[in-house]
Parts: structure tokens; sequence; C-alpha cells
């Protein structure tokens, strides 16, 4: 597969779509997951075009790994979360819907179940406030 | 938290119990998840004492991202997966049971739903198998 330019990622790169984003550096994104599994599911994604996790250059996921441990960092202090999961889907069939390298951070709640991956749209106003919370401590 | 020495990946790393282990370097060591959530489900961690990563040195988890990239790619060549599901929980909320760091790498199957996180014991015969697959790969 080649890397699509016009996938969802890489228009939010290019501030073609909005986000809700909470955190920029030159060569990292990260913004609410629309669809979140948790209060505070943010996704963590390189700039450079990058596919998955299977295919990305090593120099792309060695600069994007500070930043999902800063960002886990952050959703623990944001949302007073008890724990933190982070996952990260390659291909369809282990949940990719977008085809741009990407780290969901899911914050975890004592006795909460996580919601199914890609499943509800968020209120938008509700995802505002979430992004807030991280803005408040990044 | 102070990080265990005797936690059970402490005592695997030291070979104090044994594990299907496919992938060993200086810094990482990969072995089998022993309920897996699908064939081939394996774990890499650092060799570094660290507990999860929110706390781990930046350096530490610098080092082993590659491993989790080459194991993924592995999975895929080993099992004829459609994908790889890469998670990383932190704190016993989020699913947490050994408190040294580790990614889990997933093979995931087009239609075959992953097992629950740390529910049901695999056959020893059956993990050696998966190992051996991977061992051809590696």
């Amino acid at each position: 597969m080649a890397y699509d330019t016009d996938n969802l990622f890489a228009k939010i790169i290019r501030r073609e779509i909005p986000a809700e984003i909470i955190y920029e550096d030159e060569d990292s994104l990260v913004f609410m997951d629309v669809m979140p599994q948790s209060a505070g599911h943010a996704l963590v994604i390189p700039k450079a075009p990058s596919e998955m996790l299977l295919t990305a250059d090593p120099e792309t996921l060695a600069l994007l790994m500070p930043i999902v441990q800063k960002i886990s960092q952050a959703a623990m202090k944001a949302f007073k979360a008890d724990g933190v999961v982070v996952m990260q889907f390659n291909h369809a069939a282990a949940g990719q819907t977008i085809f741009h390298t990407h780290f969901h951070v899911v914050p975890a709640y004592e006795g909460v179940e996580l919601k199914r991956h890609n499943r509800d749209m968020a209120n938008a106003d509700l995802l505002k406030a979430h992004a807030d919370k991280y803005r408040a401590v990044l």
C-alpha cells in the first residue's frame, strides 16, 4: 500500500479539516479522538507521511514515542485517571481505519470498561472540554 | 511505586523462571505471552528495570521501539497475520498485571476477534510451536 496523502490525519496536519489539537511540535501532532473509548482519548501522530508502525521509519517512531509518553503522563494528571492504555493498530484486520501512523492514548478509570474502538461519535463540546483539560497541564 | 525486582518479567530476564524466548539482545527480551489473545501474541520488554511507559526512561523506550517494530513485522510473516495490534498498559486500572514495562504484539486475523486480556493459559506445546514460527523468521 502506498501512503495516501488525502487520509483524514494528513488533512488534519494540513489544517484542511478541524480537530481538537492539544499539542504540536515540529514532528508531532496530538488531538482528541472523535470516537473516544474513554474521557480523554487522544491520538498521537507523526507529521511525517507514515502509514503504520509496521512500515514506519524508525526515526519517525523515535521522535514520536517521547510524545506518546508525555501525553500519557498528561492524561493521568488532566483526568485524574487511574491508568493509561496505549494502543496502535496496523492494517484493517487489527482495527486500523486511518492509514496514517497513530498511537491511541486512552485514560483508564478504576471499574470502568473502555468503550469499543471506533463506535460512538462524541459531542463536540465535550471533546473541547476534554481538550481544555489537556491544555491546562501541557 | 518502586520497581519490584522480583516481578515475573525480572525473573524471566534473570532466567529464574522459564519462558518461550524468541529474541534477545543487550537491551531487550521478547517471549510468548502465556495467556495469548491470538496465535503469536508476544511480549517485548526492556532489560532495564522499568515499571511502565508512564515512568520509563525515554532512552529505555528508544531502545525498545525498534524491537517492537521488528517483532510486529516478524508476526506478519511468521503467522501470515492480516494485521498487528500493539498494546501497552499502565497501572492495574488499565489492565497491567506485571509491573515491568512491556509491549504486547498481538497478530490480528481477518474476522477473528482477539481474546480477552489475561484470561486463558495456553498449552505449553502450542506456545513452543508458535515460538518456533517466530524463530524461523527472526
